[in-house]
């Protein structure tokens, strides 16, 4: 850091930066950072916005040891574009709120939106106004993401029928092998499969052109992200969309890589949060024209279980087993109110160990790296 | 607090319980609370959605002792509608982020959205997602508000002019002189003007009406509201026009009640934040027709000043007296980033007290009475 980086800055010197950083031609922001609140246009009646945001709270979403700037602000902006391509939205616009902890840099709030912006170009997505605040300790991060949709074009958790087959995007659980690299003290790895798994939890890819795409072919019945891990996931679909579901384990797109570690694919692949792939129900009828006409290039597509007439979510371990209940194990904020660990401490015991096993918490020496809590 | 109340709860029993609290029938929204997103159509092309976001922290906006849940909620939302009502917009539809510390009650959140949802349906604003998630410390809130608005009918902080009268709506220092009550010890009062600034502070009425009217009037260049204090706000405005100001200190609508506490109310007035109040700029020939077309019932109008072409801004006190370079001394949350107290800890040294003043940090012994920074 040059001196000249850890200068005070002002509220209002950010903002000029930021609306000279983000300045946009678009046609349809007739107004964007600077002035009290963003103004778009629609481009058409028969045109939709999908709004969705999202809160990052430092040492429960993220460890700044553990995370570059940049990082973090691409993954802030990748937890919204996901939910948007959730729906089968195309991301346009987005608003930051920041609140900064004493003593922070410059150059990280730089570096912060660098990372953001970074994303939000490859996805066409302007930051069209925010907010900047004071924080007593620890960074805050509240985006709230703007996309486009036609009305037919836009697929949510309800839908799905008992018999559709529950697919999923790419691979799931690899993000929580990052994760759990980072708590064993793998920051770096050459390995590429280390590699891949830190950059996953990182800076993950949101999977919007598959979401659009899905959406859009009219064969997909509904979708969501996976965010909270399979386990916890699934029975909010199911929830939605009035159903059960049996998930067929031997299907599962697992991390297999990180067996190398001695960790369980199939744990963190059910479990594990993060992963940002999209999860969606099609009819079985429709399955093949599905697969014949969905784009290379966008990531594979796995069969992992089909919704059920009877409640519930049940796991199939082998083919023609008896499904077992899934135990419950994604991430949720408050099924422990008492603990404030970061997100990063809730990744569950792997599931082989038996039934009676609780969300891990990790010891109170973990924490020992977490600055100023 | 009932042994109910305390129980444990998860993520999803919240967001089924805001789902059905904010259930709507209002036929733009096609998807509330309860997906990955909200979606809300375009009732026509040529609507205008605007959108704003704010950010509260606790210990830095708000003081859990000082403020009930329910004010927090109001106040909370009052500040985004009162972005919405600068612009001239409609209010209509708001997403909610908030982060929760360990030990937080469910009675506590409940009663937040019970105030958020009471100002709400006063101004047609309904909730339409959101974001829950655990905080290591304090309450962070992070609500982005959506307004309808005619392209004609929305007003910027820029497009004033050299000439151009400095207007604002109701009285200018009333929140600040609530804040030095909290700070002298005064939660509660039965004098009234007592009661008045405790309730600016605590509940702010956003000025949506008035906003709306003024923008569609035609008869305003530009506008903002007055978030963080005149001597703040105005540099804001004529930046933003690329023009000066001058204020005229014996015109500004003070709270003179307070001085019965022996407080300046220009010095409230010209330095305090959070009145919510709206500030604009009219062409003195239009300013008639305004004062005579401007509704009844609506907070009133007062002439505080005017813009010029000279840059910066100045302070006339008495009618042709020299006018005298403004300090600058509203809220700006990075304008001390070594500091970290709470907003309602920067209140200035009242003006009279010379021209070498600086913006008063309190003692760190006024911060015995915070909950668990």
């Amino acid at each position: 850091m040059s001196a000249r980086s850890r200068r005070p800055f002002t509220e209002d010197q950010i903002i000029r930066l930021l609306a000279s950083r983000f300045a946009t031609a678009d046609a349809l922001i007739e107004m964007g950072i600077g002035d009290d609140a963003a103004v778009f246009r629609s481009a058409g009646v028969r045109q939709r916005w999908v709004v969705t945001t999202d809160m990052l709270v430092e040492n429960v979403d993220f460890r700044r040891d553990w995370v570059r700037a940049d990082e973090i602000g691409h993954k802030s902006l990748a937890a919204n574009l996901s939910d948007l391509a959730a729906m089968g939205a195309l991301p346009r616009f987005c608003t930051v709120a920041l609140a900064l902890p004493p003593g922070i840099e410059k150059n990280w709030v730089m570096s912060f939106f660098r990372g953001l912006a970074a994303l939000g170009r490859r996805h066409d997505t302007a930051v069209v106004g925010g907010d900047l605040s004071a924080s007593p300790s620890g960074i805050l991060i509240c985006i709230t993401a703007l996309g486009a949709a036609t009305k037919r074009g836009i697929l949510y958790r309800s839908g799905g029928m008992p018999g559709d087959l529950l697919c999923v995007t790419g691979t799931l659980g690899k993000a929580a092998a990052g994760l759990k690299l980072l708590f064993a003290g793998t920051r770096r790895s050459r390995k590429r499969w280390e590699s891949l798994a830190l950059a996953a939890l990182r800076t993950p890819e949101p999977r919007c052109a598959a979401g659009i795409w899905l959406a859009r072919s009219g064969l997909v019945r509904c979708m969501m992200d996976l965010s909270d891990g399979l386990s916890a996931d699934v029975p909010r679909l199911c929830r939605a969309s009035g159903t059960g579901a049996e998930i067929y384990a031997w299907c599962l797109p697992v991390f297999r890589e990180c067996a190398e570690r001695g960790w369980d694919p199939y744990s963190l692949a059910l479990h594990g949060g993060e992963d940002f792939e999209l999860l969606f129900a099609v009819r079985p009828q429709k399955l093949e024209v599905l697969k014949q006409r969905y784009p290379r290039g966008l990531p594979p597509l796995t069969v992992v279980g089909a919704l059920t007439e009877r409640g519930g979510v049940r796991i199939v371990k082998t083919p023609g087993s008896r499904p077992e209940p899934l135990p419950l194990e994604g991430f949720d904020h408050f099924r422990h109110p008492g603990d404030c660990a970061t997100r990063q401490a809730r990744l569950p015991i792997p599931a082989h160990r038996g039934a009676a096993r609780r969300i891990r918490h990790l010891a109170a020496d973990t924490f020992g790296r977490i600055p100023a809590v």
